[in-house]
């Protein structure tokens, strides 16, 4: 345990590394492929350790990113309904790498169409229950017509079908999360039947990491895409992905004051660093990471959380003995709530064993 | 009005620069000094911009910040406790600025008069009633002793005592920020009157946007450190802080998908843009910012706000007659909750005449 000369996001390779693996075993044990979200990482040195696992294509969740990773990729699913504003963008990637896009809407593809200057591989996205972005599973006719357009487009073939179970996440354990996947899988099911004997090139690929870390058939899907997956957090650890061993990134943040009346330490350490997104814990109401020991992340300090976030402050609520123990240039040890958004707010990540790791930072 | 090729963060020069200057007018007759916090921008850029109004001195929230801002300042205030383990780092920066530094207690000013190797400025932080940190207002005499102990030490300077209005961020309105500001004015009336005595250099130095929006007057203050005023955001104007007129940011999305069913749209514009902070807002309830006329920041359009964000996805809720009209490829243009961390999250600025304007990337 090290002294933090500021807010820093370490890196457990082991646990990352152990995640990985176990996620590829499992793709391989249910023979789909594993086309992993880079989104959670975004470092080509962390993408790099995938491919000791046989992985060879990847997800992304912007053009900007799958521009980052295509140097090392050079099959790359961007996982959000294509922005067609960026048709130069996409010219441009599809003419170096196998590049796939999302659409969900006969408008899109009939814009590709005409804008495509290379080939490109469309996953058609279906709402298995969700309710963000994707075509209703039941509007098989509509998803049918796409499909055959895309067909019968000089540019364009056909991916695959998609969806993002992103309601999993309201899920609170394993039994839950088994009957909101196999609810999707079902939805997922009927629309496979329908329309992959016309298209059997067609893959039929599910997210969402709660679903990829608890089931072990995933119905009709040929490919699995989690990305949360490989660090995993305390999110996941509510919904019963995962266990607090498996979480692979904790923030390190220096206590810059104390105040053992008031139970609280206030670290350096804020939204710019962890982020804003926050939890509902069954007994600290709403925090921004829980407290754990340095040497062991699994187990956490009773009492100690991040209660609140101001810019660059976080304020700490500590149990009474550890209040008076605390000192200014302590170091707090903390387990993130969406290590998504944390990964992406830091510039770069500290292996625990001293080595930095670049990631990208959002420069396009 | 341009189509936005991805989730981009445009700058109203004109606006910003009116903003600097009322500040800068109000601090010249107010006879205070004007230390703008550049937490918000994060550029040198639109740092050099106070320049024309005389700045000669600001503040910053960390040194990794103070070290990017100090090739075009010699007088930086970092304005958050210090941190101990960064020693190595205050010495280098005092080697080449004159570098003022937090503290909330005596074992940190010992600790400094230890450690350091150049001569640094100390301001002690005093809690007027934000309750984050501080030392509380009434402990006169601990204050004395560190002040007393920082004039006796032979690298510290007493340059001031300084507090941070954070708890007017609760207020609604100009009356209800006069009154909040008032009763901390007090409280440091009443110290500064124990303390400036014996030490006629030091500063009474004040923070907060709502306060310095909003008064003329500022107690026993000689200097104001207001940071977001340069840009303001809805919750600004929610406090009362600024007319919506005065926001000089926006954020322009491209739309991804549109749902008239639902009366939504979805942009590519998710938290890693936005960042996750919410607003309450009496209308729509919890909202992370609210879509307005492309050609005038401060037309808010009926029923338009962004309900949702992901990671890169933003769900926005749109009025019936324009669901049917919004298309894939349209630009929605999206006033944030808290332009600090917009800022924060995104890579750089665009102005509305369309140059790039660099920011501070969080690299060290």
């Amino acid at each position: 345990m090290t002294k933090a000369t500021r807010p820093t996001l370490l890196l457990d390779i082991d646990k990352c590394k152990a995640n990985i693996q176990r996620m590829a075993h499992k793709a391989a044990r249910a023979n789909v492929i594993f086309r992993p979200h880079f989104k959670t990482h975004q470092s080509r040195t962390i993408g790099n350790w995938y491919k000791e696992f046989g992985v060879d294509r990847i997800t992304c969740s912007s053009l900007d990113m799958a521009s980052y990773f295509s140097s090392e990729w050079d099959d790359i699913l961007v996982a959000i309904p294509v922005n067609i504003n960026a048709i130069d963008q996409i010219n441009e990637l599809a003419s170096r790498i196998k590049l796939h896009l999302l659409v969900e809407s006969i408008e899109t593809v009939q814009f590709l169409a005409d804008n495509l200057q290379n080939p490109v591989g469309i996953y058609i996205e279906v709402d298995t229950g969700y309710g963000r972005t994707g075509i209703p599973s039941p509007y098989v006719e509509y998803i049918a017509d796409i499909a055959a357009f895309i067909s019968q487009s000089g540019k364009m073939s056909n991916s695959g079908l998609l969806d993002h179970g992103g309601h999993l996440y309201s899920a609170r354990g394993v039994v839950e999360i088994r009957q909101m996947a196999i609810q999707a899988q079902q939805k997922f099911n009927k629309l496979a039947e329908r329309i992959l004997p016309h298209y059997p090139e067609m893959n039929v690929s599910t997210g969402d990491t709660p679903s990829c870390s608890v089931m072990n058939t995933f119905g009709s899907a040929t490919e699995i895409r989690p990305g949360n997956s490989c660090f995993y957090d305390l999110t996941q650890n509510q919904i019963g992905s995962c266990d607090l061993f498996d979480i692979a990134v904790c923030m390190a943040c220096p206590i810059i004051a104390t105040y053992p009346d008031r139970g609280e330490v206030i670290i350096h350490g804020g939204g710019v660093h962890f982020s804003k997104d926050t939890l509902t814990h069954e007994e600290y109401r709403i925090i921004y990471g829980l407290v754990v020991d340095p040497e062991d992340w699994s187990q956490t300090l009773a009492g100690c959380y991040v209660s609140k976030l101001s810019q660059e402050h976080g304020t700490v609520k500590v149990n009474l003995p550890l209040s008076y123990k605390l000192k200014v240039g302590d170091t707090l040890y903390i387990l993130p709530v969406h290590s998504c958004l944390t990964s992406d707010a830091m510039p770069c990540y500290w292996t625990t064993t001293g080595e930095k790791i670049e990631k990208w930072n959002g420069e396009i």
